[in-house]
């Protein structure tokens, strides 16, 4: 597929990456995979007229976004009816220390995907993603659980947000002084930052001739988190249109 | 100070945590040790009625909050009369397995803070404010640099806003599952996540003589980088109101 074929999001004054355009991207590609390498987004939503911004689990199908979270949550309640949403996720690649004050910076991908957010209404296809909710990120770890009750369904809600519009941005380039300060006495660095998992810590009332799953195999100490997330988007997706 | 006299921000509809109120905290100490942990906020405002959601590094002076960015970008631009913001920011502790679907979670650490974002028109607060961006995480460092510009100032804005309302939340719990579960032979796990920092890349075009400054030596390779980030603080503030 060429580069032009490559499917892409809309691009308009919503999500037209305005500052630094360069560091600007809107294939489904490159968005794709910023969003399925990480566990946490942070949503925007407006009530009575004020902005909220709550961290959240969420995961991705398509050009679908999911989260979730209690029946009774302020965010939810809102969203019954459908409301507008930005899902943000950012990766911190680094603190830029510069020879000025002004280049001083940070490396980070991000993506901010814009849509309208409803309550997944249908009892089918709210327990399918409950399951992936799980499974997204533990594949067919569903199965291995006690089953979920009707009384669970009724109290969790599921939003799901088309994603209408959406940017990558992108900074990956260290120190970028102005030409002529690189001649000036003054120490510069990149500080990389990375998220990692540490050892896993097992249930300290686990049952005694259990044994950690296979399938958590790419959850291990010392990983970066976002290999983890992108390994287990692909294996619990391997086969599927969202693969 | 007792528990009841330390300082406390106004609890209300917008602020106070309805969903698992007990993970919900509104101290003034509480709720800055949070924020100065951090480098990276993520800042949701509204525009013409839609929602966004836009990650930015910020800080932290007494109840006020700064970011700054381009004259040019899109949020800054609609800020220039004052308009309601919330910054979240929030610490990702862990992954968590239960031994049921519903139970799986995260441990975590964020906070809301809600306010009116302004931008800062006097010149003489400016250029206070963009030396603090710098020196609140690398102490003493503006002093090192090239000078600013007249350019410069004039095309950097500096955000501020007052915390009107902040709340905390936090979940330290790790598995948590309903207590008939604890019976089943299903594996259980918490899967520590922390932002470490890597080792500092010097500059590559960095002259001979140049050596890293002492005032960096919280930053170093493998630390958290909450840890660093706090250090800096207590030694950026050290012997003012802020510290």
């Amino acid at each position: 597929m060429s580069e032009q074929d490559a499917p892409q999001y809309p691009v308009d004054p919503v999500n037209r990456v305005k500052r630094r355009h360069d560091r600007g991207f809107y294939d489904h590609a490159t968005v794709h995979r910023l969003l399925d390498a990480a566990a946490l987004a942070h949503v925007a939503y407006v009530i009575d007229g004020r902005p909220f911004c709550t961290p959240t689990l969420f995961w991705r199908e398509g050009t679908r976004l999911y989260w979730h979270g209690s029946s009774a949550s302020r965010m939810l309640r809102n969203l019954s009816t459908g409301e507008p949403a930005c899902l943000t996720v950012t990766h911190l690649d680094s603190l830029v220390l510069a020879r000025s004050g002004m280049n001083h910076s940070a490396d980070y991908r991000s993506v901010m995907a814009f849509g309208t957010a409803v309550l997944v209404d249908d009892r089918d296809e709210k327990v399918r993603a409950l399951t992936m909710m799980v499974d997204r990120f533990f594949p067919d770890r569903t199965a291995t659980l006690r089953p979920i009750t009707a009384q669970e369904i009724k109290a969790t809600a599921v939003v799901v947000m088309e994603i209408e519009r959406a940017s990558a941005k992108i900074r990956a380039k260290g120190v970028a002084d102005d030409e002529e300060d690189y001649a000036l006495p003054i120490h510069a660095e990149r500080l990389p930052v990375q998220t990692v998992l540490g050892a896993p810590e097992p249930c300290p009332r686990l049952l005694a001739d259990v044994a950690r799953p296979g399938t958590l195999a790419p959850y291990r100490a010392g990983r970066p988190l976002e290999e983890a997330v992108s390994e287990a988007y692909a294996v619990a997706y391997a086969g599927t249109e969202f693969a």
